[in-house]
């Protein structure tokens, strides 16, 4: 079995696919399924979104995401895992549109067979959901910020990648090796996060809580997985606690 | 001064740019200049370097290159250092494409003001270039493997961050972190170059002796500069010593 990553995504994608945006989406992601949330529909672009609440009321989508960190105007929410934690999304479906992690759910999904978004909060159950699916390839695939290395990203893979590791026999690529060096060698998840320039961007937008609560090591056991069914709308990625 | 390492080539560089392909593109290019060449050409494809020599006898070029790791067909060498060090390039022109390696140097041409060529060989003298020519930016970039990330890239990346941050004051971002992670953490440049996936695969090819000349670290002084001067053909990027 081959054992990779991706510091920035990119490629073919044969098999599983792990997609990571420790700060926020992966994180908040979670967070919504934990909350109740019946489904997740990851969209390409803000305007996706927008246009599938519609200006009715009574729309059974509520919708969260940001850019730059801050909140969408006519979202809901603004990804942050803190402020999905207050709620109570049972029986809701969340339209997510972030930055950076939705786009790679999107790319990873092109080609991905299988496809699991992971965060250090749900870190060890999304490797045993890895393990258990995979026959070739798994591919932990680094979001990044826009289309620069994100330590934050690369800590969690490193942090996949040894549960992995402790799972079973694997090949590994450089990023892989990269990953588990700056794992091992960051400090601990808390540390690495806030050291990461990601990490101090949302600091200084007041939202150091949210890089507290997503440095949380496998407090879930929920990972949204990648679903055809329930005919999700055009341009969206639907997720379920499958 | 912002000190930014990209793990893989891509964005606008808007000052001095350090690439590095360090199995083996840049380390040959620092040796056929220690070997005497005059200068040489980059060309982003194998077709603009077959062309430049045309059919005549007496052309004035030599051509370096590889494709995979090994010889281009047409081509004069094969892009190994060691093959470069018996040979004497006295006021030739060494033509060179790579898989990698000249491509990168093009992506970092179209915005970057001043570039150079940079590997484990030459990682002082680069470094003390940069740091006297830069004005607010030095980027490092990795020319990595067919779009994945090489270790032996960021490790070398991580010298040249070490030896910058003895030179001067810098704010780093998340890549040149990683890489410093990396290279305090990977053993010494044998090491780490030989546990990378190119450098197994070119120890695979029989070219281990190439692997073991890149990891000398700072054994020369010259540093392959892109200049304007001597009217350097379409489709080419001209270094000199400078």
């Amino acid at each position: 079995m081959r054992l990779r990553v991706d510091l920035l995504p990119h490629g073919q994608y044969p098999d599983v696919v792990l997609v990571i945006d420790v700060l926020r989406a992966t994180t908040t992601a979670v967070t919504y399924l934990e909350r109740g949330a019946d489904a997740l529909l990851l969209t390409a672009t803000p305007e996706v979104a927008l246009a599938l609440r519609g200006g009715e009321d009574g729309s059974p989508y509520l919708l969260g995401g940001e850019r730059g960190g801050l909140p969408i105007p006519g979202f809901d929410f603004g990804n942050s895992p803190v402020e999905a934690t207050g709620q109570n999304f049972t029986g809701r479906t969340v339209v997510m549109n972030t930055t950076n992690g939705t786009g790679a759910a999107h790319t990873a999904a092109q080609t991905g067979k299988h496809i699991f978004l992971a965060a250090l909060t749900n870190a060890h159950a999304a490797a045993r959901r890895a393990r258990a699916t995979a026959t070739e390839e798994i591919a932990i695939v680094c979001a990044g910020t826009d289309g620069q290395v994100g330590l934050e990203d690369v800590y969690a893979a490193g942090v996949l990648a040894e549960y992995l590791l402790a799972m079973g026999e694997f090949t590994v690529d450089d990023g892989a090796r990269i990953a588990l060096t700056v794992r091992r060698n960051s400090g601990n998840p808390l540390e690495a996060l806030s050291s990461s320039g990601h990490g101090q961007h949302l600091g200084r937008l007041g939202l150091g809580e949210d890089v507290r609560f997503a440095a949380g090591l496998s407090t879930s056991t929920l990972v949204p997985a990648l679903t055809l069914d329930g005919d999700p709308p055009e341009g969206t990625l639907r997720f379920t606690a499958g």
